[in-house]
């Protein structure tokens, strides 16, 4: 099966220009069919804040009202979006940016109240990947850039984790592509030691991990990006890398981040 | 050849919720191809206001500085477009949302200074409408819903005239498709007295636009409307018609609006 990167880009890189020009030259670069999914930033509260929308937040999880889906609409969807697809269309590579709405490509629910007795709001948890959609435009060499809004089978746009649509549509893929699953962040990797960025895991499989974690050598925050690596390969997923987004050439030739295998 | 219909709804019908909602419905409805395309609205101006973005209007155009295209690109292409993809899709007929920038579906330039001494801004005149992508989408049977904005060769975001994408996009498509484009607004049609709704003219071509400009009996804002109908036609186009938004199933069968024809 042909090849294809679904390359998750955070929210602290996307706040940084300089960073995300970088980053998005050598995703330009990438050669064969690439999938970006961007997450939020910070621009979504500031501009919450510059219109006096109170943000609630619970366990780092944004309740996202009405006011805040239009927010989070308009910047996600609209504003960093468009501007990572112009960027890309300056650097020759030809890109679409979708959110889960268009071509109903990503198919989500509304999160139950009953969640842990948490409303979280206009949040939605991701059903189904339209991998036909997605193919036919890879097909044509484009790369898809896909926003975190989703939409419901009613019409209803939801604010949606960014890891969780990266995650889905990789594992929706891998039924016609051979997929590696990168996700990139601010460090380089998984670290042995959280303050110490030269003590990357190279790789970690079920195995390590589970003496990892016992040994709780494992940054508490790093263990959900984790389960839902070692679930995308249950799936079918081949590979997933988590390491620095300024390191996304290395992340795929190998010589840098950690790789997660079966 | 098949029929597509590339049909432009005017801002004053996004404004209103209740409208948007039926025009919509009614546009679900449409069998075959179709295309949308949307103008802004007043949630832009309104969201510089709140956001203390001066706005500066010349001869009914905006100016469109740094800030402003931030702020039409996150109302535009995310907050309208993203939400007349979600209703589309509640109505079952699948959409999908696109920006200029998107598969460089709409490319423009910036316009010069030199236009009459006035510096638009961040505004973009057409150059190129990307007709293969947008056959692959109509060809699996999704509408597209285009949004103002469009990119230049090096990835610049900007600001354009909803009409002017409308009729560009008609007249690229002419050579694949049998298109009628449709400007859908407030008012029933292209009026004999622009105060009375029931002075409809129901067909206008060349020679009876002739008369009725040397008439003074054309209102002076539908002019350009009308010039640039006729270069549409003279492009390929099959039909213009302008017409009331919420009556877009009989301004499609004729028994509403104003038909110009070569």
């Amino acid at each position: 099966m042909e090849k294809l990167f679904v390359i998750k880009i955070g929210g602290n890189i996307i706040d940084d220009e300089i960073k995300l020009s970088s980053f998005l030259q050598s995703f330009a670069k990438i050669e064969g069919k690439k999938i970006l999914v961007h997450g939020g930033g910070k621009l979504a509260t500031k501009l919450a804040k510059q219109l006096g929308v109170e943000q609630q937040m619970i366990d780092g999880r944004r309740i996202t009202d009405a006011e805040t889906l239009k927010i989070v609409t308009m910047v996600y969807a609209g504003f960093i979006n468009k501007n990572i697809v112009a960027k890309l269309q300056s650097q020759h590579c030809n890109a679409i940016g979708l959110s889960g709405a268009d071509g109903n490509c990503i198919v989500s629910h509304k999160r139950g109240s009953n969640s842990g007795g948490i409303d979280y709001g206009f949040v939605g948890d991701v059903d189904a990947v339209n991998s036909i959609l997605l193919k036919t435009l890879l097909e044509q060499n484009i790369a898809v850039v896909l926003a975190p809004i989703t939409v419901d089978t009613n019409g209803q746009l939801l604010n949606t984790n960014a890891d969780t649509i990266a995650q889905e549509t990789a594992k929706a893929l891998s039924i016609l592509y051979d997929v590696e699953l990168i996700y990139s962040f601010e460090k380089s990797g998984v670290l042995l030691d959280v303050h110490d960025e030269t003590t990357v895991i190279a790789t970690i499989n079920p195995l390590s991990y589970q003496t990892l974690k016992e040994g709780k050598k494992i940054f508490e925050g790093m263990i959900p990006k984790l389960d839902n690596a070692f679930a995308a390969l249950q799936s079918g997923v081949t590979k997933v890398i988590i390491g620095k987004a300024e390191e996304l050439n290395q992340l795929i030739s190998g010589s840098s981040g950690t790789s997660i295998v079966q």
